[in-house]
C-alpha cells in the first residue's frame, strides 16, 4: 500500500506563526519550519501535501514552501473546532485515502541510520496496513505536554507496540493507572510523536463526532484514536529519533539546536556554544583587548 | 543634552525578514526582534522610535511592537539606494535632533553591569556632545562582515577612540594600512556594533550625497561616516557587550543562545544543551527503553 498523501495541521490559534520562523537546516540553508516539514514528509515518497490553516491566512505561508518538491495544498479549517476538526478539514482533500498526519510545531530529528522519521513511519504503516502512530517513551513529568498510549509489545524487534488506550495530556496518575506499558522503564510513558498514519476510519470517527458537536466542544484527535484502539489493531511505532515541541518555552532554539547539531555544521556550532559559555564564564568581552 | 529619538533600519531586502523572527528574551517570553530592539532604546531613555521599512510592508511589523513602551513610528525607504538612504529616509522624522541609530539583524547582550548596550552609548553620546559609534574589538577574519574604524585613544579608562578613518568592509590589508588603532590586540580591529549616535551634520552629508546621487549609485553611511571624521570630533565607544549579527550562517541561533544564556533561564537552556550533547555523542534516544 502505497501512502501518497500527508496532512500537515498549522491553523491553531497559538501555534500558527511557528510554521512560518525560520529555521536552519543541517545543510546550512535558510528555510522555514512549514518547508522543513513538507521535506520531512517527502523524504517517506509523499508526493501531495494538504495544509489545514486558519481561513484567510494562505498568503502567510506562501513563502514558507519555497524549494519543496511535493506539490502543497492550503485547506482553511472554517471554525476552530478542535486538533480533530482540523484533521477532518482535509477530508475532501484526501478522498478516503491512507495519510500521514504531521503538526506543523515539532522539528525531526532522526538517528543517523539515513532513514528519516517520516519514513521509519511509513514503512511500518506500508507494511502492517494499520492505523500506526509514532511514539517517543517520554518523562512523566511532560505528559501534561503530549498525548500518550498504552498497549502491549506487538514486535520487540521493531520497538513496535499495540495500543490499547489513548489519552491527551494525561496526568500521571491517570498515565499509571491506564498507560503503563509492559517493557517501558518505569517513569516513562509512550508519548506521541506528531507524526499519524491515519485511514479512514479514523476519519469516519471524527465525522460521526463532529455531527454531533455542540458549541462549546471541543473535537479532539486522541479520543478519536483510542475509539480506534477498541476497533481494530492499532500500532505504536518507536522512533529512532527524537521530536522537539516548538511552542515551549526555549522550544524554537532547542529544535535548532539539535537541527545544527545533526548537520553539517555541528563544529561550527560547537565553537559557537563554547565560545559562549567562555564569555559568559568570564563576564568580559570573549574579544578583549590585550 | 537628552537623546529621545532612535532610527530602526529594517528596509534592507535580505534583513526584512529578521526583525520579524520569534525571539525568547532574557525572562523566558515570546517576543519578537524588533520588539527587543526597541526595549533596548527604551532602556536608554528615548522616547520616539522611527523604523525605516520597505513601502507596504507596515502590516507585517504591527504584531512585533506588542508590549513596547516606546513610540513608533513607520517610514517608508521609497527606493532601495543604499543604507545611507534608508537613514536619510528618517529625516523628516528626526527634524535635525541628535538620534540613536540601530540595525534591526542584531542582538545586543550586555555584561552583567545592569547597564545596556544602548545605554552605555548614549551616556558617553550625551556627555560628549558629538557623533558616537559604538564598536567591538573583532578579528580580521570577521572584516567582511562590518564597517571598521582606525583611530587613536581619546580616554584610555572608558575605552573611547576618537575616529580618524572609517571602512565599510574592509579586507584585512586595507585595514592593515589605514586603521590600525594603537591599544588594539594585533590583528583586531575596532568594527561596528550596529548603534551610532547620530548628528544633524552626518544627515547633511548624507543629504548632500543623495542629491549627487545617480541610478546605481549606493548611498552607504561609512563612507558619509569617513568625511565627519574629517569634519570634526567623532568618537568610538568599545561596548561592554556583545553583538550578534543575525544574518550570518547560523546568526538567529548564536544570538538566540546568547540573549538565553545571559538570561533567567540559563541553567535551563545549559541543561538541554547538555543533553542535546549527550544525545548525540550516543547516537540514540536519550530517553531510552530499559
Amino acid at each position: 500500500m502505497k501512502i501518497r498523501k500527508a496532512v500537515i495541521t498549522a491553523a491553531g490559534e497559538h501555534q500558527r506563526h511557528l510554521p512560518l520562523q525560520t529555521f536552519i537546516d543541517g545543510s546550512g540553508r535558510n528555510r522555514k519550519v512549514l518547508g522543513l516539514l513538507v521535506d520531512e514528509a517527502s523524504s517517506a515518497g509523499i508526493e501531495e501535501v494538504g495544509v489545514v490553516i486558519q481561513p484567510g491566512t494562505e498568503h502567510l505561508y506562501r513563502d514558507a514552501i519555497e524549494h519543496v518538491t511535493a506539490n502543497v495544498t492550503f485547506m482553511e479549517q472554517a471554525e476552530p473546532r478542535g486538533y480533530g476538526h482540523a484533521v477532518l478539514s482535509a477530508d475532501p482533500f484526501l478522498g478516503d485515502e491512507t495519510f500521514l498526519l504531521m503538526v506543523s510545531d515539532h522539528a525531526y530529528v532522526s538517528e543517523k541510520t539515513g532513514q528519516s522519521c517520516a519514513s521509519q513511519l511509513l514503512e511500518v504503516a506500508s507494511g502492517e496496513g494499520c492505523v500506526v502512530s509514532a511514539v517517543q517513551p517520554t518523562h512523566e513529568g511532560r505528559l501534561k505536554d503530549f498525548g500518550a498510549i498504552g498497549g502491549v509489545l506487538f514486535d520487540a524487534g521493531r520497538e513496535l507496540y499495540e495500543v490499547k488506550a489513548v489519552v491527551e495530556k494525561p496526568t500521571p496518575t491517570e498515565a499509571e493507572q491506564t498507560l503503563m506499558t509492559p517493557g517501558i522503564r518505569h517513569g516513562y510513558y509512550l508519548c506521541f510523536f506528531g507524526m499519524h498514519v491515519l485511514q479512514a476510519s479514523v476519519m469516519e470517527i471524527l465525522r460521526r463526532r463532529d455531527a454531533d458537536w455542540q458549541p462549546g466542544d471541543h473535537l479532539d484527535l486522541s479520543s478519536a484514536l483510542h475509539e480506534a484502539a477498541g476497533r481494530g489493531r492499532y500500532l505504536a511505532q518507536v522512533m529512532k529519533g527524537r521530536r522537539y515541541d516548538l511552542d515551549s518555552r526555549h522550544g524554537l532554539l532547542v529544535g535548532q539546536l539539535a537541527v545544527s547539531l545533526s548537520g553539517h555544521y555541528r563544529d561550527e556550532v560547537l565553537c559557537a556554544i563554547t565560545d559562549l559559555l567562555a564569555a559568559g564564564a568570564m563576564q568580559q568581552p570573549a574579544e578583549p583587548l590585550t
